[in-house]
């Protein structure tokens, strides 16, 4: 159940697909030498397999719980966020101006995977403090940022989102949360669920971002303002003051994921929790989507981290399990690594594993490219190509550490099915990533209406000429690729027409049209994973990546016809069947 | 959460699908007529919903529990248990000369499915009692069957399956539990895990089914014998006498089934256990064989009821969850069955779980013929058909079953993450169907090598040539059918061609075309029920019958050209891999 940081693989996504070097030489981004890259990936590699790995079993059978009004995280949290703030590592991708390191996000991304591979339940501490700091930085004020960037930054504080509500979940305009003007702040009233890490022990502060609505106004999205609030009141100097009118009620008994608590969060019980207006009133929902990007490619890069980890578990576990003969004939017992069958699920997990990652870092380098890039075209095409790619590496890296999570299990065999293993473990866990952060139903329709729909495939034709251009030479590649490229343009083109037209026939293939965009970038950077690492200087493991990309193109690309017929002929199926019918 | 019987689905796939009505035409099945069919369904129903059902949720919560070397089963099974007894449910399939009803095995299964679907970990003790009462049946002398079937029969007393040892899983050749002659019996020594119901409080005696090794047996599966080895010894006048020397050391803590008690058992740590040889020394594995189909056919079943169950829950939720608002323009907040991707979500886990259901009725219907056939060509034929399904049976159904559990999980959106809602039970209880009663890439080795290749495709070619001769009129189903019956013709001639030439290359591709197989026959299944409902009465019933072929042929059977691609172009580069590359 070790895990071992796969600094080399990580080292290659991002110099070879996310073109970091090419990244360092923007503007703001010039400190990532590839050295201080290399030195980055090792610390962090350290504290992921040696610290926060070895608590995640333990930290799964212990659970974060609640008595008394207070949470407890498992036994050794408490000391392992202390080293991960201590060694600097929440301030990674922030605004140097309040203490943060201003390096970029691809890398930021890469050292995500390490802390999410290690354990998914403190990673998402740091997950969800990484998004309230985003928030502050776009939008809170001066004083605000004074106030509070520096302790989030670097992680003394962290943060949370506090979005759902029992009748508020993936339709985030239903929020009933309430805020009332009062002098130079709000006093807010309400109730908030599934709130991730809304209380704990690990940090002085919780700097809970809260959507609430004010007594005039409209209804719906637009009448959400976005609220700032502490758990202890911040003092003028900088000290804690009082706890503020929130508490938690609950947390919740969870499938997976349980070291991280999910809170029922109340606040305003004794008349308001005293709340700070972040940006302006009613522009709540614009706010939020300013982080929204981010945190949807860090909840991706949770699908890589618990494929990775799965992978390396059902790897360690395949070479050393002893059943059965090899087809060979020899009449020994083999390792069932031996087996075709055995060989074929690694395969397979490697395969999704790195074209999942590709993926994500390729999407991470877009999220630079957004920020750095001098040139306002260049800007407005990264950012067009990010919005693109955002809902489609949430919904697919995440769908693949489902997968992953459970070919891993069946390696196992019986004894995947016991807890001890550990393998079940990331079966659970990862079975949160499709849901949280919206959806990856809500990933489809947001990648189909504002992604695709709204700019009228601008971005879409973009994103196929680029891999139409970028065909791999080799043939056994080349053939299965360009096929699927050409049926992901078909599944386009009738979106574009069909699906336009009428949204509930898009809308009924959205899923499979995201996963089909998923599917054929996936082969498609692994191709060029191939191709990039054929110029270095590590022959076998240009060797391995060919393999890699051969079995994608082989054994998964397949996936896409069944996928494209799925969109163009089976939205009128689905549309079929009445309510009784079903 | 609650479960209730689609008796309407299930008397449909009985006499559409499996032919009962046919198979009560046969000699011996005469007592199945269409009353007895109905008034059986109908009382199964009410057991499985109000009593069984009902109490699946609290035992996995509570779990069985082992306590100084005592199993407690949770709350409420004891008490249903006896009423499962005393209704007489336990000998439906089962020889009347020992108390059974000799009902055929196609009805058995319907009623398999109910109790499995109500309560997976309930219902495995019957389970595994048929598979002891079967070897019993076919195997053990008439003293034998004199003094255990009668209980085992009625449920008095039930069975277990002792194969595997922590070196013997898959393999099970490595057995090294050991028998010595000692008198009119023989004396057992050695351990065993995974025991399904090893040791439980819930009836008064339990037999098991033990594989061990003479100190002169020759190695491997051909030196491994059969023993019945009682809880407590069976006096002569079929009373309980002493305690045997064997004792349940632990029961293991599991992802899921958590309240079916899977034991580690030890033989013989005072001397040795009596045991009884069934059947011939050294021919346990024969006698193992015996038994298999049936219990293979279970498990499968057992992936359609778990599916069944996640249905009818994400179905129930899907129509009562408001959020959100309709494509259509309405203002209001709708439930979200209003919203296509759901739509899509449901008519997935709808005509997966009944293409699983019409695939597992089909191969019981097989069964019955083999038992019940006059004529021998005509059994022989059955047999060979049976053989063939099994493993594609036992593999797709599984499959499916997980496959459904996590799209129920994924329609419940955050509360499906959430133990108290239910869903992550049966996403949970689920995992373990691909696993257990050989895994499903055993299963694909079996059809490979045994199924196929042994008759040089005798068998397979048989049902193709059927598939083909059933193709549906209509010609939206027709023409993907066609396709994917065209698919699957051809990886089946590229294995018994390539892949019977080079077994590890045949092997690599063992999985898909198991796949492939299932998806194929899933269709055509769906198809032919259509056709079949048509004739009936009921005209929205046979509508929705058609619109849930459709929905399968559009939307799911895409997957087969994926799936034949990686068999026929996959394995080359599955086994390109090396060691190292992994």
């Amino acid at each position: 159940m070790t895990y071992q940081a796969p600094i080399t693989e990580i080292g290659f996504a991002l110099d070879a697909i996310a073109e970091l070097p090419a990244i360092a030489q923007l503007p703001g981004y010039e400190e990532a030498t590839a050295d201080l890259v290399a030195a980055v990936l090792e610390e962090a590699g350290k504290l992921a397999g040696e610290v926060l790995a070895p608590l995640n079993h333990p930290g799964d059978r212990e659970g974060s719980v609640f008595e008394n009004g207070v949470v407890r995280t498992p036994d050794g949290f408490q000391a392992a966020y202390r080293q991960f703030v201590d060694g600097g590592w929440n301030a990674l991708p922030f605004d140097p101006d309040y203490g943060g390191q201003g390096l970029p996000w691809s890398l930021a991304t890469a050292v995500q995977e390490l802390w999410q591979a290690a354990n998914l339940s403190f990673g998402l501490c740091p997950l969800l403090t990484a998004g309230a700091v985003e928030l502050l930085q776009a939008h809170g004020s001066e004083a605000q940022k004074d106030s509070y960037l520096p302790k989030m930054i670097s992680g003394e504080w962290t943060g949370t989102m506090n979005l759902t509500e029992p009748q508020a979940g993936s339709d985030v305009g239903a929020v009933k949360t309430r805020a009332k003007r009062n002098g130079d702040h709000y006093l807010i009233t309400g109730q908030k669920i599934y709130i991730t890490w809304g209380e704990h022990d690990c940090a002085d502060n919780i700097v809970h971002m809260v959507l609430a609505r004010l007594p005039d106004a409209p209804e719906g999205t637009k009448g959400i303002s976005l609220f700032l609030v502490p758990k202890f009141v911040v003092n003028e100097d900088g000290s804690l003051g009082p706890h503020n009118d929130l508490r938690c009620v609950s947390i919740e008994h969870k499938l997976g994921i349980k070291a991280s608590p999910t809170a029922v969060m109340s606040y305003g019980d004794s008349g308001g929790a005293v709340g700070y207006l972040v940006g302006e009133e009613n522009q709540g929902m614009a706010c939020m989507f300013t982080m929204m990007n981010n945190a949807r490619l860090a909840v991706g890069i949770q699908g890589v981290a618990i494929a990775e980890r799965a992978y390396q578990q059902a790897r360690a576990y395949a070479f050393e399990r002893v059943q059965g003969r090899s087809l060979d004939g020899s009449p020994e017992p083999a390792a069932i690594i031996r087996h075709p069958d055995v060989r074929r699920m690694l395969a397979t997990m490697k395969a999704r594993t790195e074209a999942a990652r590709a993926l994500a870092y390729w999407t991470a380098a877009a999220l630079d490219r957004t920020k750095a890039e001098p040139d306002d075209a260049a800007r407005a095409q990264a950012q067009a190509r990010l919005d693109l790619l955002i809902p489609i590496t949430k919904a697919w890296c995440t769908d693949i550490g489902c997968e992953v999570a459970s070919i891993g299990v069946q390696v196992h065999g019986g004894m995947g099915f016991i807890e001890e293993t550990g393998a079940a473990q990331h079966f659970r866990d990862a079975r949160i990533l499709p849901i949280y952060e919206g959806t990856n139903g809500i990933q489809a329709l947001d990648l189909l209406s504002r992604k695709l729909l709204r700019d009228d495939g601008a971005a879409m034709t973009l994103l196929i000429h680029e891999l139409r251009s970028g065909l791999p030479e080799a043939p056994e590649l080349r053939a299965p690729l360009a096929a699927a490229i050409e049926a992901l343009d078909d599944a386009t083109a009738w979106l574009l027409e069909e699906g336009g037209k009428a949204l509930p026939w898009g809308a009924a293939g959205a899923t499979p049209f995201q996963s089909l965009c998923g599917s054929v970038l996936g082969g498609w950077l692994l191709a060029r994973s191939a191709a990039q690492a054929a110029k270095g200087e590590d022959k076998a493991f240009a060797a391995a990546k060919l393999k890699t990309a051969r079995f994608y193109a082989d054994n998964l690309l397949g996936e896409v016809a069944g996928l494209a017929e799925a969109v163009t002929r089976g939205a009128e199926s689905t549309l079929a069947f009445e309510d009784d019918d079903f």
